[in-house]
């Protein structure tokens, strides 16, 4: 029942929900910024919401779905960024259980934050297969409610809400841009996007070291992403069916980045605006930097995902 | 005429006059940061303001008040750091010239910002005589003014105007911490305070390798800084006979810091609200984790001075 793509419906049912939970985050601009692209820039900042990163959002949406019962038996993921850390807060928040399964080779300091929020971490080997078969042990021994981290429609409309606010307070914005990893953030978004303002354009970024989603937007079938190799360490993942229809159906364009101009961009960022954000949050300005002739004069809406790294 | 004390009207009428050159910047919470020192931090985020400080409030001030015909000659000032930056900014949207001594060991970053700036910049010795010697060669050739950064009453006016917005916000406040250098910024916070809440605290913090301060305001005489060491380079300058007659009027207390004490807190502000903070403006977040029982329970404004580092 979590895999039918949500409607704005669900993400305004959601936005109700969870608005006694996250931060309204603000909206950030510059004039540098914005002198140096020709272009109008609103930076939607995801990077100042609780556990650091937009997928509380999501975290928090599918912890306040679960019935009584489930609730009782805790939620379970695995994830070694920031799903891992905004599900164990968003439980925590609830007085729930939760129960994380990260690799061994996890940076220490997502280890830290996870364990400061009370979660329960079981690690395994670095592999999509050690962590799958560790999390079905972990869940069959609990009892706890998997929550993925982005193939589950609570989660995605929970990501939507990001945009829908970024909307609400600017609503002449032409053109709305995230980046893209498991897809997610980008779902929501263009869901969000396309419902509130049907002709505005939903353009996401990806980095060309694993542009998994640009190959499958492209094509007829799902690329998995294989060995991707990126410093935008949150868009390892590959795309999920139900994410890959929700983004065919809603975006428009997937505008793939180098590894330098992603650098370039965050440099930027943390310059000029003084705020810290990963270098996954940087693709969309990367993306704007290398396509100056599709933004150009335009106002442009950029989900910033999230701070930590 | 600029070395009598301002009073809190002259920081209104600075308000007034500055407010559509400024950005009126954001106050900042983190529970999780409150929860570390019990104690309710507001964090006044001048690292947002234009050209990265609070130093383009007392800048855009002065510049204000020139006459037509010392406009039509510049100003000039001497600094190697935040107040050069601000004046060649403030300068430059007024279409006014400005000429900056600067010390040829000054960071390169500082260098180029002062020049995108348009302004002219003129090297010297890193040595105050020699800063002082430039300068009035540079004032005898232009006939440009020169704005100190912090000995003069229209620079300290305007630098009030970030408490008089804290405060105007949180009136609630019931101690107001600044970092203290030259002491521009204390001076102007510590007339703001006391003049919109009597009963109000205000207390500063400083380096104990750079303690200047602390030991003029607690002796009959104007200690000079001498050898300062400190990685909060915006507090190496000594107080001025002005600014230590306001501080002594005006000012609680002044607590001084351990360097480890700095970088702790200059971590803990980035890592958790994800903002950039010079050292310098981590040093009231420092002195309240030195000093846990005097912040205890209480309401705390701090102004972070910048984020240029």
């Amino acid at each position: 029942m979590n895999k039918i793509a949500p409607v704005f419906e669900d993400i305004c049912k959601a936005h109700d929900l969870i608005k006694p939970l996250i931060h309204r985050t603000p909206v950030m601009t510059s004039r540098l910024i914005n002198n140096i692209v020709e272009a109008e820039l609103f930076f939607k900042c995801e990077n100042f919401q609780k556990a650091g990163a937009f997928k509380f959002r999501g975290a928090s949406h599918a912890i306040a779905l679960l019935t009584k019962e489930e609730a009782s038996r805790g939620v379970a993921t695995h994830s070694s960024g920031n799903h891992a850390g905004a599900l164990a807060l968003a439980a925590a928040n609830k007085g729930i259980k939760a129960y994380i399964v990260m690799p061994e080779t996890a940076p220490q300091v997502k280890i830290d934050a996870v364990k400061a929020y009370g979660a329960e971490i079981t690690f395994c080997k670095p592999t999509l297969e050690a962590r799958e078969e560790t999390l079905k042990l972990v869940v069959e021994r609990t009892g706890a409610t998997f929550i993925h981290p982005y193939d589950n429609s609570r989660i995605i409309a929970g990501q939507g809400t990001a945009c829908k606010e970024l909307l609400e307070e600017y609503p002449n914005l032409e053109i709305i841009m995230a980046p893209v990893g498991g897809g997610g953030l980008l779902s929501g978004t263009a869901i969000s996007a396309k419902s509130m303002k049907p002709e505005i354009k939903v353009i996401a970024g990806e980095p060309k070291g694993a542009d998994d989603a640009f190959r499958s937007f492209y094509s007829d079938k799902l690329f998995p992403s294989v060995n991707p190799k990126t410093i935008a360490d949150g868009l390892l993942t590959s795309l999920s069916q139900l994410t890959l229809s929700i983004i065919r159906k809603n975006v428009d364009d997937i505008l793939t980045v180098t590894e330098e101009s992603i650098k370039q961009a965050q440099k930027l960022i943390m310059e000029r605006m003084k705020i810290l954000v990963e270098p996954s949050s940087a693709v969309p300005l990367a993306a704007i930097m290398e396509n100056r002739e599709i933004f150009s004069g335009r106002k442009v809406g950029i989900i910033v995902s999230g701070g930590n790294f």
